[in-house]
């Protein structure tokens, strides 16, 4: 029964991505509810486009999200 | 940039299964996104009460996900 | 496969009529999907608290809602 | 004062299904809460990508859906 | 941490208007809940197509909003 | 027809703060729609319990966001 909306900024994920984390998440999900109610999670992804997503009152563009992905730790 | 919403309904996982939910849920998504995004990174749960998740038509209770959960597969 | 969220003012409706509603409305959109997906068909009701959910900037109460439900047409 | 979301898989529904779906969904939930609350009875449809949405960890299409909408019972 | 998700119909307001909506809701949300919180919030801005977004089962059109914003009080 | 969607940790805004940001976000987003939009305008806020909502994977509480709020700048 969980329900997972997942939104990003759009551009910043390849389709074969989103496949991966929409995998990913199901499991992790699963990993604390219990494998029983695999059939009933489902799990979304929202795009929301470069510029309409502000943090701080700055809107943040897919560029910026690729460099902070990727940044040295 | 990720935001993460987890609807489930209540009173199926305890506080500490949440948190772990929280902290499983994150890592699932940055191992996507790359860790550079964990700072901006926000999951979030919400609870729906008993009764007022319908699937099919038919409301959905608390005792009925446990034993979903935990059913053998 | 199709998400319906109904959000309303707590305290408006009874248990029963959110059964009511659940089933309606899940009645209503698989007449337009198409029977078939039924099982995959999830309707939640999310209660708003009085006086959380301004219209024009004026927040609404619960009595203010039932007074306009049931106002003469 | 009710505000309904419903989301579906993009492709599945005709722009006259949608407003199909908006004004028989509209009437399901006056007929629970009352015709006073017509005018502050907001209905969305928002799409979501094909493939975008995972059920027990595996991306959905929209040829899945409309085959499943269309199966014999 | 607040969170601030506003949708509205496509084509209402141009790209300058959201980037001037996004700073203003911003500044609005953070008088009331202290500058400190300003690394953590969040405004999204997310369209709904025309045609998408139903007023008592009737679809409201980007025309109809535009008119409606710039009539005379 | 702007709809917004405010969602914060519980137990950080008062009731007084929470009619102020309705109000005072209400403003914010008409300078920028019109006020031909103030009927259609709807702002709702919804409280997130304390520990449910996770920044990078740990989760935060009430007290922590109260101290960020009035943290010197």
């Amino acid at each position: 029964m969980p329900l997972v909306q997942i939104k990003g900024i759009s551009g910043v994920l390849t389709p074969e991505q989103k496949q991966d984390m929409i995998k990913k998440v199901t499991d992790a999900v699963l990993s604390v509810e219990g494998e029983g109610l695999r059939p009933v999670t489902w799990v979304m992804i929202e795009d929301v486009p470069s510029g309409h997503w502000g943090v701080g009152g700055d809107p943040v563009t897919t560029g910026q999200v690729r460099d902070m992905a990727t940044a040295k730790q």
